[in-house]
Parts: structure tokens; C-alpha cells; sequence
């Protein structure tokens, strides 16, 4: 029983955690490609503006044994945080709303790097359906459900206006969606099966903007 | 002493919690529009899937009394995390990138209907420098230090590629900006009187691929 819970633990590991393990992912990353063989707790916790006890007990939510003296060992870390963070395999990707953010979503060249392709973009606008964005082509958006189901599309961004995200985020679970990247200020809401991300940058800017009235 | 002591932590809000209320603001500006006088903090903890004590221990940190049996007053509490996240004043900003990334950004609907206004882009290549994007033509990079310190601008928007990132922040430092916002997936390095918020897409679809996987 005591194991069975444990294992449990493991796997579920709560949501401010897993945001913090994609920045732990980021800095291995950068460590691997300076060749580091060896990074700590401390360390981590300098460059990311944390305790070391947070980095550590963060930590220990993934099954993770390569620690020494000197450390966390930086391949096995970064290769146990990829697995976690699902960065060992691809996904594929739809982008929803053509305007300028979804525009240079579809040809953002990190995401391609990172495991993350984009097959096909969508909007309401008959202005837009047709138009070209590098190798793809705007597609009408009421097609997009069924694109979804038969290529077996895994997560869904929405960059539309605020107005029409929850329209987007229904049309997108109708089409059998994994998951959805919400980049608009909008709340959605999904069925529990379908985890959904926020990226807010007009939140961060409010963020920073508090912390420079903490300044003056 | 003790009235100092709690001042002082009236006005340091923990990281985590100001990330909050930039949510809770935008839940606010939601139910304001809608013409709602009350919210309870059990209504908000649902709609962001958080705990009730959660969201009554963050606004416990900002001054707010407008609390009754019927939750708190929408009005009242939206205008005071207005003014403890910067939303009642305008910022100035500058884009540094005018790739696909940075040109999205200099033409984003929400910044200005949100009270930040981008006043100039910058960067490195010679082909985009001078190209016109909205109403702003993309400026040389070299001239970004002066143009921050004699326009005295508060934010800059780091939208280069990884590997520039740091030398960027290092001109925003030296034109004495107030704040920088990193969209690279590079942790950047500042003085303690330059605060830096952080928005990374990349990121975030990590943080669903972990969610994804652990639904299958």
C-alpha cells in the first residue's frame, strides 16, 4: 500500500513543480552544450533566483539517482528531465488564428528544435483562409475538429482574439485534442481530460511592472 | 518595529503571489465587464484551479477591506490589484528582434489597450534595420543604449535568438532601463535594481507534454 502510494506521488507531480522543472531543463540543457559534467543544487538555485532546498525537493519528484559530492550528474539529469517533460518525443501541433502572434507562432524556429511541429494553421477569416505561411497554407477553421481527429494532432494553440478562445478551445476538443497552449488573457475551460498551458505576456508584463514599482 | 516589519512585507510580495495576481486581475477585468458586484474567493479558485485558501492568503497580502458576506466587491478589488500591478499607469517599451517574434510584438493589439506602448525596435541586421513595421521603423541595436536613457524608456522585450540574449540585456542595462522581459529560453543575468520577468512558449509546452503523458 505504502509503495502504491508512492508511485502515485511520483507520477503526479504538482503543477508549480513541473513549471520550475522546465526551467531546471533549460539550464542543463545550456550546462550540457558547455560540456559541465557536474552541477548543483546551489548553483541551480543561484541562476534561477531559488533556494537550494526548493531545487532539491523539486528534484525529488523525479526518479533520479546520479548524485555525488559533486552534485547532480548533467547527462542523467537532463535525460530524466526530458523524459518527464515529454522533450524525448515529438508532437505535433495546430495553430488557431492567423494574425500577426499566430503568424510568427507557425514559423517560430525554436519549436521544430524542441520537438514541437506544426502541421497545419487555421482562422475564421475568408480574408486570411488560403494564404501561405512558409510551407503551410491557412486553413477554414470549421475544418479544424476533423483535421485534428484524423491526423491525430496532439496539442492545439489558440492565438485569436479573447472574444473567441473558448469557441476555439471547444472546436479543438471536438476534434479529440491531447492538450491546449492558451495564449490569449481569456480563461478557458476544457474537460478534465484535456490539460490546458497559459502563456500570458501581457501577464509578465504586469508581473515586471510591479516589480519596478518595488523598486522606486 | 513590528509596524515597520509588516509594512515592509505588505510591500514584497512573494514571486509566486504577484504571478497570481496577474491572474486574478484578469479574472477581475472579466467579471467587471460582465457588470458582477461580488466574487467569492471559492468562485476564483475554481475558475483557475487553485484553492479557495489559496487566493484568500495571496489577497491577504494586498491592501484591500472591500470584503463581505458576498465575497469581495469586484470593483474595489480589481482597482487595487490595478494599482499593485502597474495596470493604473502607462509603461514605455522597446523590442529588441524584429524577426518574426519581435515584429508580432510591436504590433500586438492588447499592449496598448493594456497601457503598454512600444515606442521603438531594434535590431542587429542590417537588412531589417530601416524596414518599417507599423508605424515604427526598426532601428540599429548600437543605438539602443541612448535611445532608452533620452527616452527614458521603463521595459525592454528581449525577442533575439538564445545566444544574443545576455549581450542584449547588457545594452537595455546600460541605457538604465527600468525592467527587462525575456521571451529567449536563455536565463539572463542583471543587477538587482533591473527586475526580470520571464515568458517562454517553449516552456510551457513542455510543462503540457508532462500533463499529456500523464493522462495516458
Amino acid at each position: 500500500m505504502f509503495n502504491l502510494m508512492s508511485k502515485k506521488a511520483k507520477t503526479h507531480i504538482p503543477r508549480g513543480v513541473v513549471v520550475r522543472l522546465t526551467r531546471y531543463y533549460a539550464i542543463l540543457q545550456e550546462l550540457r552544450s558547455r560540456r559541465a559534467q557536474w552541477v548543483s543544487s546551489s548553483d541551480i538555485a543561484e541562476w534561477l533566483g531559488l533556494t537550494s532546498s526548493t531545487v532539491r525537493q523539486d528534484l525529488s519528484h523525479i526518479d533520479f539517482r546520479g548524485i555525488s559530492r559533486k552534485g547532480y550528474n548533467v547527462e542523467g539529469l537532463a535525460a530524466t528531465l526530458a523524459k518527464t517533460l515529454g522533450a524525448d518525443t515529438t508532437w505535433s501541433m495546430v495553430v488557431v488564428g492567423a494574425g500577426n502572434l499566430g503568424h510568427a507562432l507557425a514559423l517560430h524556429e525554436e519549436f521544430p528544435r524542441k520537438g514541437f511541429h506544426i502541421k497545419g494553421v487555421f482562422d475564421s477569416d475568408p480574408a486570411k483562409i488560403g494564404r501561405r505561411i512558409g510551407s503551410l497554407r491557412v486553413m477554414d477553421v470549421l475544418t479544424l475538429p476533423r483535421f485534428i481527429y484524423e491526423k491525430k494532432i496532439d496539442i492545439g494553440l489558440i492565438a485569436v482574439p479573447s472574444q473567441a478562445a473558448q469557441q476555439v478551445a471547444d472546436l479543438l476538443v471536438a476534434g479529440r485534442i491531447r492538450g491546449i497552449l492558451n495564449l490569449t488573457q481569456t480563461h478557458i475551460v476544457t474537460p478534465k481530460t484535456v490539460p490546458v498551458a497559459a502563456t500570458r505576456i501581457v501577464s509578465s508584463l504586469q508581473e515586471l511592472a510591479h516589480l519596478i514599482k518595488r523598486q522606486s
